[in-house]
């Protein structure tokens, strides 16, 4: 599934009532994670607080894990939604990212809570929940595609050859905001939001010296480094490498 | 505390009683921790478990805070008398760095459950149990210092501008690497074993290439970043300027 930007992973259309069955089984289980906490929060309980039954639960998401996929893929389209505004007028390689991870930080807000308490799910790399996993791909892959497209609409020249490495470095380094975010105590995560704009900033410089021939293998060997590392990159590289 | 490595931070000599009596309860305390978990275990049963009073466990370590960054001291001890073969003798920076890295893997291998389980509790970079912290800053500078070693007694040519920053920027990426370490199940950890090896040549290659001027502006820029916004590494900054 290579990412063009404007190819989204498309579902057969569901029936509206459907669909609000399946929000609202999501919405309930995220109310229940945050205050219960995801480890004690049953299949059981989200189906019974959204009125629905445990079949039914089952049929939308076949465990918590789906609805913590679930909730990854909500963000991440509410992401791609938020982001036209900065990507569709501005050409600026700093303001575009950091207007992109500025607006994740925005989308992300009331989630702050729950994504704490979840945290020490989803650091393990080898949890399904990961955003290093295989079963998160899906999610990485438009969230990857954005950062390609900050690229593509920018003024910087990017060399051919780390056309396709940069933006999962720049991915890379949005985890690394991500991580931060999660511990944030600051109000308004002010500091988080000080810290994209800083980030951006180096990201463009470290782009900006991609021109200097010499320092290409160490970006190569960075990038490999977290293919080779981290279980579900090294397969979305396998996978890149057959299409 | 500006890092001279021969200098350490000198505690009163103590009896060899007391000193055995110390080493009791940091024992038991971790123990329990593994068996209990580090938030349920309570410095009474720690006491209790050592035979010794409470009080006598408050006299020798404050707080179940003050247990943990005694056994920060501890591994860090081990690791600065271990290095000490590799450091007296190989004069390559990546051989050097790269035994510095898999001793450490070596020293902390019988904590590993322990780590794993306490990992929510140090990830958080407020918490005084995070490795950049302020309260951790004795067991920090005292890695650092082996990392500026490591630099100081190889072949390598370090501009004078970086002598400060590299060793912090190379500690940072041995705490990616105690990051990677937690989460390894591969056995005898060899995937994390990979890693430092991997970690060790990609991060000599960065340092060949701190010789570009045009590059040097990015390696401070990186190093500010981390230096503003990790907490008590802004802490650590402002103490060296005053020294």
């Amino acid at each position: 599934m290579k990412g063009d930007p404007g190819v989204k992973d498309v579902k057969p259309a569901k029936a509206p009532k459907s669909e609000q069955t399946r929000t609202l089984i999501l919405e309930t289980a995220l109310r229940l994670f945050q205050e219960r906490g995801f480890d004690k929060t049953t299949m059981r309980a989200i189906a019974q607080e959204a009125g629905v039954s445990v079949g039914n639960a089952y049929y939308y998401f076949a465990s918590k894990e789906h609805l913590v996929q679930g909730f990854y893929d909500r963000i991440g389209a509410e992401h791609a939604a938020a982001v036209r505004e900065v990507l569709d007028k501005e050409t600026d390689l700093e303001t575009r990212l950091a207007g992109v991870l500025t607006c994740w930080l925005d989308i992300a807000a009331p989630y702050h809570e729950f994504a704490a308490q979840f945290f020490k799910n989803a650091a393990d790399p080898e949890s399904p929940l990961s955003p290093f996993s295989v079963e998160s791909e899906p999610a990485r892959e438009a969230s990857i595609a954005i950062h390609r497209e900050v690229l593509a609409g920018s003024k910087a020249k990017i060399p051919a050859e780390l056309v396709d490495i940069l933006p999962e470095l720049m991915w890379l380094s949005q985890m690394g905001l991500v991580l931060y975010w999660v511990f944030d105590r600051s109000p308004e995560r002010e500091r988080s939001r000080r810290l994209a704009v800083r980030g951006a900033r180096l990201t463009t410089r470290g782009v900006a010296l991609a021109r200097f021939r010499v320092l290409r293998p160490l970006v190569h060997e960075v990038h490999e480094l977290f293919t080779d590392f981290l279980p579900g990159m090294a397969e979305t590289a396998t996978a890149r490498k057959r299409a």
